[in-house]
């Protein structure tokens, strides 16, 4: 994991220099993105750091600290401006780059990512959705054909894809994440399971391992447990 | 993030030291569990800190230096042994303390974790599926009956459920994880986006925000894409 976090490291150093926003902002921005965004939906037009902190359950201070970095200045008894705030960390992020997505696979875990709001909310677009089940293809998902993988190559010619989210069997990720990149696609988003890297320059892979977090639950759950019966 | 982040460390801190393993050592584990797992399954017995070093893209100081934690100690020119790696691993961890859980929510995302042969293997036993439409009561996924969420009460009474998966709506999230915790339930892993916390005394939730992986993708390659325009 060491090398793998330097590297991103790196990466987002670059990134955040240009910026002039550090890393560990950087990170921490995912989350303010969501906070940010259910305030705007809630009609919340400015916020003190009390407020946010006690929403985002992080101090004051350090919230004071983040926002600051990117030009954030609230002001006395008057708070941050929430829409600014938003549109300064879409701006860091690259939400509203317009990029634009393809599902290699129409199973469970593709149908429930296709119809999730969250790729709208942060501006990328699902244009393409591909299996190589005979009896899925030319079906639709959420307004989404689904087309065969022999398709894949004639699609991509004909237009911009960005990235690709694959939810294919593991066995067979390592095939289909080489031909996307043959294909011109840089930004790989992988749920198959099977750890992807290196696959070309410029490329970048975001490797979800959900099954990572079910034993961060089973080991807190435990550790609550023997917490619980020590206490008695 | 940072007194959640806290919390998590010192609920972390307080296990790992019953185990003699570093907080920073733990966080790493579920990886570890992953590659020897494979190594396992390969028929692989041996490996050497180098070997595992390449496949982990982590330096082989740094692997020997976890390992030695607990236990995992290499005989020069003859490696760890991968069984009693992954025993170890597992038992620190708690994999295989028979956790039972039931999935909320029958939707896509629903299928896809019950079908998800990750439960199995960290030793979590699906004994349950709820929803609260009609058309799905009754039906069958992957051998597990979709029960009406009516039916909670009584199922919770009748048999041991420690972990609840939420897959329901945003909406719903807060109420159903109550009336869960009520029930006695104690882990919460939570995949509605509905940021659930301070449920009660000995209850623990992991969130999972999948957006934030998306977000960091998509900031990582307009990263890579002005590192790639600089380049020429």
């Amino acid at each position: 994991m060491e090398k793998e976090e330097m590297r991103e490291e790196s990466e987002i150093e670059a990134r955040a220099k240009g910026n002039n926003v550090s890393p560990a902002v950087i990170k921490r921005l995912p989350r303010y993105f969501r906070y940010l965004r259910e305030l705007i939906r809630n009609g919340k037009l400015r916020i003190s750091s009390g407020e946010l902190s006690e929403m985002m359950n992080v101090t004051a201070s350090q919230i004071r600290q983040d926002l600051n970095c990117f030009g954030g200045f609230g002001q006395q008894g008057y708070g941050y401006n929430v829409n600014y705030l938003y549109a300064k960390v879409c701006e860091i992020l690259g939400v509203g780059e317009g990029y634009s997505a393809i599902i290699i696979g129409s199973g469970n875990l593709g149908r429930a990512l296709v119809r999730n709001p969250m790729f709208e909310k942060r501006g990328v677009d699902i244009v393409g959705m591909f299996d190589v089940a005979p009896e899925v293809i030319g079906k639709r998902v959420a307004d989404i054909e689904i087309r065969g993988m022999d398709e894949l190559e004639k699609f991509c010619d004909a237009q911009k894809v960005d990235m690709a989210v694959l939810t294919c069997p593991k066995e067979n990720a390592l095939d289909a994440a080489e031909r996307l990149v043959r294909l011109g696609i840089k930004g790989i988003w992988n749920f198959t399971g099977k750890e992807l890297e290196h696959l070309g320059k410029g490329v970048v892979v975001e490797n979800v391992h959900i099954g990572d977090s079910l034993m961060t639950l089973c080991y807190e759950l435990r550790a609550q447990e023997e917490k619980m019966s020590e206490d008695v």
